[in-house]
């Protein structure tokens, strides 16, 4: 199960350590402007880049195989891939028998019996190449067609909130020139965290590297321009797709709408959006706490998001595990190359698999044309 | 979009005071036990019971169309339908052009244009009627085959939280006979809460009930005796099919599994959950803080949820609204027949979609035989 | 594997002798004009009327439980549903364990083990109702949104053959009168065959009657107003998908579009349809050899369909074979109430079949909106 | 919609003149022995050779991207691509505005605007490799589990008959040597005919590249070794999954299972397939009339497919058409390079389609494990 969505389905391949990763895009509709360039952006997003992220560096430079003609979209399925270069299958051979905890080699070997155990083969965080060149081609539609930004931050890292949060500044969100400069802000930090006490954050990873540990972290993302009626009830609702995107990020554990688990600790009162009209008859709501989505259809308001990614499995203290070769308990201390935390990447990987939801659900709810823009 | 799972898959219908709701059952193997009773048993425990629910009171009495014979499953799809016999549509006159703050109402209204409001149409809680009969046969279906039990119970109730928990108690899920008195003492308890501190939880909501306002809560889920190996990595997660599932229930704004958002603060040597051989080398872990599932596989342990719910949106107490025949801003106090909280008997509604969920996967992954038992 | 369409979904249910057969429609778009007529109108076209068809007569009223407000839809699935009223389970003791040649009695009992062997149970031709209720709806939305006809009709009985089909009779398909006049006639006459050979016909098939036989056709169906566009090339082709929905139906062994068969015998220079510009510079074909379908897309001629149908298997001639229960070579007479021949009776199921894919495939490619007129 | 199947997937991708074709594999059960070769072979029957195909000569040299670890399946999707290297877009320039009679350049172009009218872009019959590869792995699947074999071969060409056919030699198919023979007499002739009169079909083939025009024909596929209980009843039907399969390839225009057409002139009494107990009571037909198919369900028996291909749409001959830059009624003579006759080029793409079917039902009727074997 490599597809995600119905009606603009991404599939992804590829493993960390084989030829190549990619994804197959199939459902864009033609006459989208869209060039290896667009994806290639989101792709270098994603790259490890600071001190906390893996020291395994790719170029990741993106090949489209198929589906554009004069720089537009056809509607026939793209295909683009990314060859695999600074390959070290070496590095893995203690991992050949003794699976790591809180990894899925144990699980995969159990399951598929013949496990391409390098560098976690297809569990591997680099599978999600694939994710954001599909992520790249959904953004695009999105922004073309109806100017929606999905735009994913850090929250909290191990037990360091920020102070940022959507519910904090619900006002920058609704200021397009406040939004450009939140999303450089972004950008330009190393754990894409809008906070001031980012520092304090970065000593506390460092902390945890020093200690041959890993941190996890909380990410929120935010949609806006989302239109009224995206979704449907029942079984397709947008916070459900949505929910299972991200819940299908390798290190997710948990995912929230709008005031999420805090709103079991409200009373209706507090938790319900009331409405009114404004001046020019358009209706609007008193609060954002549903965090834009009732009964599984969008509101109009900014779709408000957050997932708890737990730290990085692959740690160098030493753990106990098994040998499946010996068939003895037995010590590892992983070798190979790993992010001390993974909560910053997880970001361009999360905003594309938002992208990719959101661009299936706007076709299936008919606010995009299936076929041709 | 009201079908959920692909090889086993249900599908359902019906409005709040429409004739009937209902589902079908396709995809269940041949050859399974399967009487009314299993289903009225199951739409029995989703019955409103105590003071803390609606004062409608339905019989619920299902009758299966197809797909039994001779008390056993042919493979043919069943078809459960429960006529509705409690009507009262006139209570919903105010709704007809005042949408419910918190509730669906507006946004089918724009998203569909002709919009049965009659207690709240197709966005009701009665049409969960249909998951229960569909979750009724995956229960079966589960238990016939693998002794599978998915047990819910509250753990919190506005701000109130139990001392009774997975992590607290894992001791107990590992206990048949424990297991057999927790089940017990959930279903006879008001709110499915097998704590020490469920008098201080309903007089919580005996209070909000005096101010005409509603409660909301947490659930936790436990998946006992589920094999090795059910889920598909990447895109058909076991969690993340999960976590949609149970973000297709109405209220539901978040979900978890194992340790959730606490692990985001835990570090990698916290949360791993390390392996070794026993005595007669049978691969066991030290910790279960995944909650059952590594890579979107399970890895045999109970698989652990929890569900945020919000507090019911329709409250008697009075907020502000649109008119959309006046085209004014308006008031609502709504009466009509309402649960001041939902989160008791949002727990067979949940373990229903669980059950769906892990069947469809159980077949899906090679587990349980597609057409015949 | 009961459901029909990926937009438009049709899941049809039930059995010959259980307690109902009924259809659940999903996705179809809120505020079409819908009532039980529209549907009963189709219900009583599929009944048996002549001495043709078996004699067990049905009422086949229909009730809709789910999905209509103030007679329109509201994007709610539609169950329809038809209680078996006319059941004699006893006739069929002698095929419990004789399976009757060209029949699925046997492959059923291998594949499921526990068979609902009365009437054919499952694999009887009355669970079309269910298709029927289904193709009812697809119908009315094609013509309330396109103005689409879909005319089936008999062109074949046995080895005589009607001199009407569509490449004699172009004309009359592009002229509204003739076309409402042919209708007239196709529904007028018992075996739908608008030809001035049907006396002969008739006699044939009562000649088999006699011998205890039974006898097969083949049946056109033209699709009028498609628009140009419909259908996705590769592996949702217009025709592929046309010709998978009539191979679904029991007793069809082979489908063709255009000149079909006979198109293999062409040159390309016969076969291809040349093209000009009108004098309002319209788009038209010299020919329609395609069958209104190149590429897998609708070209916006007629679309031209044929189906092969072979003769009821029930039969009361005594035939060879094997006994179940005694483990012995057995002969069989079959009893029951069998149609001597089903033709006339497939064409509302063909044309059912037919308007679903339709309905799927134009929400699929985006002529009708998937979620509201 | 370029994937096919449900549980094994195939996704293709490419056009004839961008930078390469190819196939996305997913849900392929590990642990099967699989290497390039397996897929190479394939496609190098696929190849134009003689002179009744294109002069255009492309190596279809396969590369696998993913999915293979030790040589071996790891349940990971197999991508597996193809360069294009033989490219002339020059050659299109004049069908870049005057579409070609009969084939899907103007509906393309109506359908989706920006079309990539090089060698038809995607409606080319370059495409199929992606097909050809996924049906590679799907036959190595079939033939590893099952021994199954698909055996194509052209019965028709033109007006000109084969004396060979299924139902003229049905003791070769019992008899596994006589299959070897019959397969290598089918491949070392250049239009794929076991027939006597191979020659004459040449010769009219010969004339028509003269008149410089083009051919169709008629293709039989026999499959061997498939299980009882393969296909599912109702919307799953084994002959209509093949059908739909079968009609997405280009140039098909009619498809038959068992005696088809003929069958329709037959009496239920010469049509039915009788049973017996063999002396090992073993389930045994008297004839196979059905084609190894009953209520859309495997007998056990060989399944016989038949489809009509018209004749290639590109033929020098100079045809009517239109002019879209001038808006004028124009002609046109087809360069490029083209087959006069595709017949014996469709019958790899065929058979692949046929496999990669039968892997995803019989995964969904449960012969073969989804994840493992």
């Amino acid at each position: 199960m490599n597809t995600f969505g119905d009606m603009f389905r991404v599939t992804v391949f590829g493993e960390s350590h084989g030829k190549a990763v990619g994804a197959v895009i199939d459902g864009c509709p033609a006459n989208l402007p869209l060039t290896e360039e667009d994806i290639q952006k989101e792709l270098d997003r994603r790259k490890p880049k600071s001190i906390f992220s893996t020291p395994r560096r790719e170029e990741d430079k993106v090949e489209i195989l198929s589906g554009i003609f004069e720089n537009k979209t056809t509607g026939a399925p793209i295909c683009g891939i990314v060859y695999n270069k600074n390959i070290r299958p070496k590095d893995y051979e203690e991992i050949k028998y003794k699976p790591r905890p809180g990894h899925a080699d144990l699980v995969y070997r159990l399951k598929y019996k013949n496990y391409d155990y390098r560098g976690g083969g297809r569990a591997s965080g680099r599978v999600t190449v694939g994710h954001v060149i599909g992520g790249a081609v959904a953004k695009k539609l999105l922004s073309y067609t109806y100017n929606i930004k999905i735009i994913g931050y850090t929250v909290k890292i191990g037990k360091i909130e920020s102070e940022f949060n959507y519910y904090n500044n619900q006002e920058i969100f609704n200021n397009e020139s406040a939004v450009e400069e939140l999303i450089n802000k972004i950008e330009n930090n190393p754990l894409r965290c809008p906070s001031i006490n980012e520092k304090e954050m970065e000593e506390y990873i460092l902390k945890a590297i020093e200690e041959k540990d890993s941190v996890g972290g909380v990410v929120e993302i935010v949609i806006l321009n989302l239109p009224v009626g995206v979704g449907n009830p029942i079984f397709n609702k947008l916070h459900a797709e949505l929910g299972r995107a991200l819940l299908s990020i390798n290190a997710v554990k948990g995912v929230e709408v709008g005031r999420g688990f805090k709103s079991s600790e409200m009373f209706g009162s507090e938790m319900n959006d009331e409405m009114y009209f404004d001046d020019e008859k358009n209706i609007k709501f008193y609060s954002n706490n549903s965090g834009g989505v009732l009964g599984g259809i969008s509101t109009g308001q900014p779709v408000v998001l957050r997932i708890a990614i737990k730290p990085t499995p692959s740690i160098g203290k030493r753990q106990r595990t098994i040998n499946l070769k010996t068939l003895e308990n037995d010590y590892i201390e992983i070798k190979g190359r790993h992010d001390p935390i993974i909560v910053p990447r997880v970001i361009p990987v999360a905003e594309a698999m938002v992208a990719i939801t959101l661009a299936d659900l706007m076709i299936k709810s008919g606010f995009i044309h299936p076929c041709c823009l």
